[in-house]
């Protein structure tokens, strides 16, 4: 609980342009019992058979950091940003190699197109809601524009994706503002972090129950590299829901297309990776691919209305690519494809925890016209994952 | 056994260009013990949320013929053919809505760029192995060429899969002709579809246990549109092994990185996807990338060395494609995007079945060098699906 | 000249929601000697074998429209926002069959995933400099909210495209405001299209002389169908200037990696291209492709650092999509593959003239910091056609 | 001349496993006043502001070998076989980085996805005719296994590409045999390259001319790089012919849907870009999809029924890629993004030369059913070439 507290956030008082002051309002993440919601793992889940990083999360990584601005405010403000920052350097002046894979295009992740020709990242990750993509994208120029050292920087490629909350959250009001963008980027920092209604999370639906922020990470034994893979989602789908293989949406009767709820299983997933693995572009594209297979085992179907993207970067020093170089060349180690299949595991077994993260931290919300949505009921999932001998005791 | 009978196979006398005469010998389909290997679904197994067709097979898409040819040949040859033909027509005269998705591409596919850009399919599908592709292309051509009303054709496009079956078969050895291909696509017929040890997948090995051929479909309700999906895999990959979420390769040790074992994941998955859905080619790409979904719940990785491809057409009559036509448009009538979502469901649950049922159908077999790939071993794993709950009583 | 009055200015009586300050200047679209400078065409120039429409022109495609907003502001301010609108009805609740295609990455265009995935484009397409997306995205998104019919819109996709003006223009100040983009799309028109210094194209340059907007058009006779396709360029790249196949760059000793000028080549293009075809997303996708070999015959060379995109969408009426619907299916008279290439060969056409014209349309041009970027000096290209004889007389 | 003779034949005494019959016809490939066609820069012409290599051919980058056998038998048999290999190596032991782009996917070019997926290329790329392709991957993968080294080799990735001969070659004869292809690799060598009707190039048709096998290249000044980049194409394709702009197919009147002729802009063409440039295989298919815009400059459409293809390889030692490794990692020097642009327009101008060079070196030839396809025109194109003034003095 403490380790949130931090995370939380401004309430806009008005206007376009004007700084804002506002008062923070703590956000709910203690249910009503007062029993936090642990991780997945927390209670004995194990998924895959790979081991997790210290954290269990994407800074796992290191030098990696994430930032969360909360955005819940009166009753109808459900939103949120989520900032992912490769290193703690300049980005633009240190790019990092980077891909994106598109599962599903019905989304509008802005500047996959670059980061796709020239293989590199060079703005922090920002995830947001479906119309607070432009608002980001300013946000993140502004942010590099005034970076010490890029003083004549003329073009920024901000990398923005979103899903949408808008059955919570009163998202045609366009809440989120340059400044919350800001905010999570500046207290973006390494170690545990913030899961389930925080960020970009704050107001999204996964599997008909509540979702969120979730993140997992894998540690590659060191006769497989020893890397870290660490992802962090923001999960809004549909599907029928399996945790760790067990048919807990068809047991519990709620899942996309079933006979009581014919619900659409729109939605979309935001996934983000990051590896200290020495790959470059290419392979990169090949780890984001895999992600999908972790959302998979999770029950997703990658549905028609869901804008479902990856994007992977690697945070290996020697790969940094500089903006400018009086080198016409540069030196790259790199691993050999023959040695990619340990990294798609992992990326897959961190996409999957990632996702069951996201929903066992979220707590149940809320918002615009009184739309509620439960949390996923901790207790029977329990007993179901007991049942299907998923547990392991 | 009985239907399995009629699959069986060439032994090619000699020579490139003579007509071959041959004799037939029965492969050994049937385990030691006289008992017959029956389908997942047959030992209570139900991936998966909705309804099979009435085959459970790729055949419930009408019209749809499948022929397998299999060579079971001394001691070392162990491979064949798979054709799947969507319509009992000239295809090249009346094609069908196509699309290929590259999964992993690790494999040699032919044929795959033209279907991308025209959205067609000309030509049955030949599945084999990975030294045999062109053999294969030129018995397509050949096939073709010669069909009445092609007299003039000087083009064809010829698509032809393939997964590596080197362990237990002699493929340097490049045992498949171009008359096993054609017998392949002669004996094609609708109805049951002989899985296991068959056709392109005799020599292939999923899991570390013997693979092959599988096949399931799944018949939309009427509220979903009613469509038929049904999928055909030539099994031939690693991973982790789970059968409808029950982690069975974890629990019988045998799986991709496990400490014990440390094997490759490698080996590649062929996809074909069939629908009578009136879908185009850019929905039928999307799928296609559905299967990969499938693949991933059965604990498939898509590892570096794996070519995992899926094809996916329609044979919906209403939108067959003239080789000619004195019109200069054609008119379609087809599924909104918005109603795809079901299909992508029923994608991923057939194709998730057929794969289980490679496993299912498939003898322990002994090939080249001695190299010998045990079967599934079925009374352990129903053993630990029932522990799991995975099998409803 | 008059027709070119109402592009040039904006002037921000009250903004949308903040009040603009800053100054208004005219634009000089007129020379020194008081001579307007004509399209290629006035001056004999014919490039290609296929006639233009009736204004060579993108609004050639009936129902298109096109709107400007300029802004030249003080000594700095050199930039500006063109609208393309496919239709004037609700473009979100009757959308168009569109494709993108990505020539060179390096650019920021928002929106593609979509519609490459869905096929189809439901809001205008905004072009303008590289740092505006963001803004141009929420202008759009607030555009699309409030149209009536769309009260209960939650998702836009904004398409919005950019080239960096930063040589002319002070592009770090951010000067394009949402208003900028209202009023680009409010005064959409068709008829003859303003070319040259406005809009988008207000600050570009190409081949090192002053680029712009410029446009295009390809009627086909009736013989290969009669359809129209319209093209509009954001010229903004360098490569070897090429007139109707004359050497002008290598002649005026002005080109990429010439000995003496060792110029970069980086820039962008834009192009946007119309039909009324009754062509699919995947044939406007075939379309958008050969754009690139329009600009190829200007002496482009999509270089590194060009952002080098093209967007193509069907006017057909017939291939109209509804936002929703209460069938599952839709009928479509769609061209077959076979009647493309007169298409293509429009596409190219007309993709080479409208640069071209953007070229001889758009005046010398001072900028920040005094940067002046020239205008192709018409008298010594127009002896340079005559002398190729590439002028007919 | 002399050079050209050993190009010319193929003479079969016994062939791997079949013996040919068949009597051989020398092509004449010199005309009819005796005098020899020579290269379009022999006449003057200076196409693009880069110069070419010692031999303006694809075998200025060292070590890279070409090889032709052209089949000319009887009066219709026109066809043949070009290879291209890399280097004089093992090239499955050590692969070389390589990239395919697809221009226009009406073709059938096989082991395009795995180049895509892995980045390398590990055999000799084969031309031929559309229905050789099967044979010619055949004969790529028995080259393969028997290379010393290769014992173990199960897999084998043939890049084997085509264009249509059929309307001057009996394409569906299929007389290209697997010792062809054999004997193509066998005869490679360096040095000058024969053009025109030579190998695939034989019996292919361009701009309704007689086209064939075409090479240049350029080398990049010092300050550039001053690396070599080399391009050989099969020229098969339609549209309207310029040479060096000048509007050659329009002022001859032959040209694709004039209203005299017109004629279908069908065909196909095969491009291979081969660069000792140490570029990666994200950067080649970059400079792969340059050689469209190269190919734009002659006047080609990438029409419907054209498949158009590009291959690109570096053949910079640095980047050899071995099969096996007990290195997980290995070491690129590679050159940045931003030094790409020179290495682009040097593609662009090479592929427009090499298409120019198939058709001034093609001769006249008569084909399968007295079909005859007239070689350009020398002198009048001459005459418009300096009408335009085109030609420097």
């Amino acid at each position: 609980m403490r380790r949130l507290l931090r995370f939380l956030f401004l309430i806009q008082i008005s206007g376009m342009k004007i700084l804002l002051t506002g008062f923070l309002m703590m956000a709910v993440l203690v249910n009503a019992s007062g029993q936090e919601r642990k991780r997945a793992r927390d209670y004995g889940i194990r998924i895959g058979v790979l081991q997790p990083g210290a954290h269990n999360a994407i800074t796992d990584v290191a030098g990696l950091r994430v930032g969360h601005t909360t955005l819940v405010q009166g009753d109808k403000v459900r939103t949120g940003v989520t900032a992912i920052l490769p290193h703690d350097g300049n980005l633009f002046q240190n790019k990092v190699p980077a891909a994106v894979y598109v599962g599903n295009g019905f989304g509008k992740l802005a500047g996959s197109t670059q980061v796709q020709e020239l293989g590199n990242l060079e703005s922090p990750i920002i995830l947001t809601n479906t119309l607070g993509v432009g608002t980001a994208m300013n946000a993140v120029v502004g942010y590099t524009l005034q970076l010490p050292g890029n003083e004549a920087v003329q073009s920024v490629n901000a990398l923005v994706g979103e899903t949408n909350d808008g059955y919570l959250n009163d998202i045609r009001g366009r809440h989120v503002k340059e400044e919350h963008v800001l905010q999570a980027i500046k207290q973006a920092a390494g170690g545990p972090v913030a899961e389930g209604n925080v960020g970009a999370g704050t107001g999204t639906v996964c599997f008909g129950y509540k979702g969120g922020i979730g993140t997992a990470s894998r540690k590659l034994p060191a006769s497989l590299g020893g890397y870290t893979v660490g992802v962090l989602v923001q999960s809004n789908f549909g599907g029928v829901l399996q945790i760790d293989g067990v048919p807990v949406g068809e047991e519990l009767g709620r899942f996309s297309y079933s006979k009581q709820v014919l619900e659409s299983a729109d939605g979309s997933c935001m996934i983000v990776i990051a590896t200290d693995a020495p790959v470059d572009a290419r392979n990169l594209e090949r780890i984001a691919s895999r992600a999908m297979l972790g959302l998979a085992k999770t029950g997703g179907i990658a549905s028609n209305g869901s804008g479902d993207y990856v994007i992977a970067f690697s945070t290996n020093e020697g790969l940094r690519i500089p903006y400018s170089s009086d080198q016409k060349t540069q030196t790259f180690t790199l691993l050999r494809n023959d040695e990619m299949s340990p990294l798609f595991m992992a990326t897959i077994e961190a996409t999957e925890e990632a996702i069951i993260n996201s929903l066992f931290r979220a707590e149940t919300m809320k918002g615009r016209d009184s739309n509620t949505i439960e949390a996923l009921p901790l207790e029977p999932v329990i007993k179901l994952l007991k049942k299907h001998n998923a547990i392991k005791r």
